[in-house]
């Protein structure tokens, strides 16, 4: 660990190992209704059924793609360079912002002279945006006036990915794949808790979403290199991934290295909570490398530049922070404008006080000065600064439980109702929100935080951090929180952000950023499935479709960490060969469950299942045979 | 892996790794009526609260501890002679039960008769017992007839712990004491469904639920050596530990060593699912040297027994299996009586038919035969047996989904009513019983699960495997299943069978088995804390309390893994005086929003909380001062 690490823009290079395309997979992209909006998928390749197992064709199957161009083979990738701008058509069409000559920031100006960052600065050449004096750029501004804007159409078509073609191909493959459409497609009834998923995502019910301010499309003018995409509780349940140094270590290679390692696992966004030296500097490198949406918590970078001291903290520093990170393409800004002055006290009596970082200087600076919150007071201010560049408020919950012991306390539910009056203030203004929340909450009262925020806050998305359901588990956070993120995106929160296994204890590597990243996967898609998202079970059908005809290497590839799957199978059967086998090491060649099952469903296929006496009466006819035959009616692939 | 182990039972060792006591740990016993009852816990000692925080005593915590004689330095540990028998007495003097001049099954005198086991062979020179002729020894039995027998006190004993000793000694301690016993006491109310778990448990309790069975102590007579402990909703949530070899791999002693090491981290009971060669010497090793109960699946034994034939199975040989592993001490037994003839068809339509393999063989019995299944027709005679040795019923889900896609069908709910009948039947016989359940099942189908189980299976203990929640992760289903796990424990589930990182790939090793025992007790007490079982939040608040206060050792020693958090923090910070700084690693020391925090409770607690016009007022004359203080009210220690 390095605490002053030496980072050389010009040499600077991606990892290789997090540019190959994952196993058997190959990136598509379906075009939308103009040939510059292509919206990428990952397109999963299956082995056919064996032979013994009815030898089916199974066709590839499509899943979300969050890892941008690093793992399309035809992309060239620079670090240096940056991505393509996909976006910058789209913004330029709109002819509602302006270039300006260079950063208007005071601080962005400095950090630009200053001739001792050349080699650590990311060369970009391009001029930052802002809307023209007057103009609106929010999605939610386009929403509201009926315009249906590519990022919308983007995500229409990402959401619903391919799998109504994917089914379509299936059936028109004849009896057999009608069968399979059948298995494939077919889910259980969901329990959406007023979660209303339409079968086909429309860009007009993307664009209604947006304009009721139900979902939020991050997208900052500045930052034309983000693939679209959409946080709702009508759509797929997103997650993010918080990288960032602090002073003690991480260089600024090392954050972008985590960044694309995040969104080759799946993180949906990535929140850059750097609170070390250049966060200036390692920002500009993660947003122009980042296909996904950045989030930052300003406040962090305001206090740096006041040493530390939060009562030195004015509201022209935060604001020159703000216009700063805006225009180096910041998506949505954690914004703590809910910790107000009386709320402050109530947090004497807690278990943990006040363990938001955001939250405690807002904190330490009210008592200061003794003074309502200047992000309070200032929040129509900031709300002008966001509708100019379309950076999201993500509205923070600085006041957040940090234990068990002080979940859904006095404290935290009135911030809530802050965040609630703040909500409607931000939507007069086009700007789009989402609510932060929990933090350490019991199961049994997760529920409540939910309805709660449903509620207070007019349905703005919900962005909660797990909630950790127990506290005695340091070094297994992911998990603790990963139990409570399933059930809180079940009931609709609609972005989970990830908790690694370093939490309360250091600073997260790669291998906690993947840990973190699989287990809130695990825990998005689970309330997926619960909720009833259309197509969500389909993924689950195809990877135990796979896994019961022994078809192993799709079952590795299928699943979301084809990597690990592999090696944990192979530590017991290491041969080729055995990724063939019909059987595992778990039970070993000559015992196993799905084999016998193999048995009884030929049998039932072959006297009919549904037809019970036809079948009692085909049984007592064909015991005698089968036993005959050794009871083994499928021969060794 | 050794397909083919030496093991040589004169040198047999146990890993020294695995005795050591945890961190700061000590076993302390708590005597019950009578001086042989002495029922252990774990104390961990804890450092007082730092000056600067306010100079608090911290008393040490208790927990409920599964280790066993191994974490304590004063009992001499040799797996060569196994655990002392300290149920021996109290099975004497209850003078139901006989020694037998050695073992009755045809199997288990063909073992011992074979001088080349010799060297494999635990030296047993103690008697198995039986009930004499008419007897019923069950805990059940006894509980019905009014009697509360030792291993109900020790039950009762351990599951109240020291909590209500522990909160007194805070309360006498003085006020600083006593508002710490409030905070370390209070926790929020619990949803419990129906379950009702007293204030306090006394042995009278713990009689009528096992006289009601709605909870069982698996205690078979030939396994004096356990520490009992109960199953039931009404109880703390238990978990248990799957280990056993199989035909390609793991030798005796490492299945011996995996049984220790499951049981330091928190294992409450042990499967021994072992299908490999020497499963009787395997058996016999593990019970000899384990404090907890001990399941198995006798079938898989009698398939062994018919060269993995399962037409060939036969009643007399299931029979014999089931007396040879009595007369050795098992504990329970899972016996898939459930899968009937009728419902085997059901399955043929699944996307992964029968998973389970006591299930599939089963079916191919009953198929090979079209014949009822055996362990059906003679469930009376098995329920004879288990009377006769106190071996509880673990009724097994043959038919449980082993996909998303087989949610909660016909054929699974088909096999839970007859579930619930064999219950019936079982406690007709005064056999213990609890009930096998899935698998893997989408959130939103799982508390239908639990609720059937109640309706349908009388309230008999539930006992899941996960559920898993999703397909699509192999090599995290540890993580998949322990968010259903956390769920249908706060549903009422009674205890979680843990799942591993490697389900459906491989083996388990000695880390998989410490992932899926960690992931478990985080379920378990997740769902202990939803349920609202009193204290539960102790630990909860003993551990935030600690991490509040900067307390950095306590904190990890209170977590469910000590050496993981010790050794995640120190990959940052490695110098021992980190664990004394008052700050960590992920925001650095100039900026720590905990903190930041004590400056409010201190403001706070100078100039009252309760009365906000006071405080108001107070913070109006004290701005000005704080700010001159430089805004930093503690010193660093």
């Amino acid at each position: 660990m390095n605490a002053n690490p030496k980072f050389i823009a010009a040499s600077a290079q991606v990892d290789e190992a997090a540019i190959q395309p994952l196993p058997r997979s190959r990136k598509v992209y379906v075009e939308g209704s103009r040939p510059d909006l292509r919206v990428p998928m990952r397109e999963i390749s299956q082995s056919d059924t064996p032979a013994s197992f009815g030898a089916e064709r199974n066709p590839p199957a499509y899943v979300y793609d969050t890892s941008g161009p690093y793992t399309d083979p035809a992309a060239r990738i620079d670090i240096r360079s940056g991505l393509p701008p996909l976006r910058d058509r789209w913004i330029e069409e709109r002819g509602d912002t302006e270039r300006l000559d260079g950063p208007t920031s005071r601080y962005g100006l400095e950090r630009l002279a200053d001739p001792k960052l050349a080699e650590l600065r990311f060369d970009l050449k391009r001029l930052p945006r802002r809307a023209r004096a007057g103009a609106r750029v929010t999605q939610m501004h386009y929403a509201r006036r009926g315009l249906v804007t590519p990022e919308m159409e983007y995500v229409a078509i990402r959401e619903n990915g391919r799998r109504r073609e994917y089914l379509e191909e299936l059936r028109a493959a004849g009896p057999t794949g009608a069968r399979m459409a059948e298995l494939m497609g077919r889910q259980h009834p969901g329990q959406s808790f007023g979660a209303s998923i339409p079968r086909e995502v429309t860009p007009g019910f993307v664009r209604d979403e947006v304009a009721r301010g139900r979902a939020i499309i991050p997208a900052n003018v500045n930052h034309p290199e983000i693939e679209p995409m959409a946080i709702g509780r009508n759509f797929l349940v997103k997650i993010n991934a918080n990288i960032g140094n602090s002073a003690l270590g991480s260089s600024i290679a090392e954050e972008v290295d985590k960044m694309t390692w995040a969104i080759r696992w799946g993180g949906d966004t990535v929140m850059d909570l750097s609170t070390g030296k250049h966060i200036h500097e390692t920002r500009e490198w993660i947003i122009r490398n980042s296909p996904v949406p950045i989030g930052t918590v300003p406040i962090y970078q305001a206090l740096e530049k006041v040493d530390g001291r939060a009562e030195e903290l004015t509201w022209e520093i935060f604001r020159d922070t703000l216009v700063e990170q805006a225009e180096q393409g910041v998506d949505y800004f954690t914004i703590h404008a809910g910790v107000r002055l009386p709320f402050i006290p109530m947090t004497a009596n807690r278990m943990t006080g006040i363990v938001s970082r955001g939250g405690s200087i807002m904190a330490k600076w009210c008592l200061s000065h003794h003074k309502e919150s200047f992000l309070y007071e200032r929040f129509e201010d900031i709300c002008e600064i966001m509708a100019a560049y379309d950076v999201s408020f993500s509205l923070g919950d600085g006041l957040r439980p940090g234990s068990i012991y002080d979940a859904n306390d006095e404290a935290q539910l009135a911030e809530l109702r802050t965040l609630g009056e703040l909500t409607t203030t931000a939507w007069k203004h086009d700007c789009q929100v989402m609510i932060e929340g929990p933090g350490h909450v019991p199961m049994q009262l997760i529920k409540e935080n939910m309805d709660l925020e449903l509620e207070q806050c007019h349905e703005a998305p919900f962005y909660t951090l797990g909630p950790l359901t127990t506290d005695i588990a340091p070094g297994y956070d992911h998990i603790t929180s990963g139990i409570g993120a399933a059930q809180i995106g079940w009931y609709g929160t609609a972005m989970l952000c990830y908790v690694t296994p370093k939490e309360h204890l250091g600073l997260p590597d790669k291998d906690d950023v993947k840990d973190g990243i699989i287990t809130y996967k695990i825990a998005a898609h689970a309330a997926d499935l619960a909720k009833g998202h259309p197509g969500a079970q389909i993924r689950d059908n195809a990877l135990s479709k796979a896994r019961f005809e022994f078809r192993w290497e799709d079952q590795f590839n299928l699943g979301l960490d084809p990597d690990k799957a592999k090696q944990f199978h192979d530590e017991t059967l290491p041969q080729e060969g055995a990724k063939l086998a019909h059987f595992c090491s778990m039970c070993g060649p000559h015992f196993c469950s799905m084999k016998i099952t193999q048995d009884v469903r030929e049998f039932a296929a072959k006297h009919g299942v549904s037809d019970e006496e036809a079948l009692a009466r085909g049984m007592e006819v064909k015991a005698v045979e089968f036993v005959k035959k050794g009871g083994e009616l499928y021969s060794k692939a």
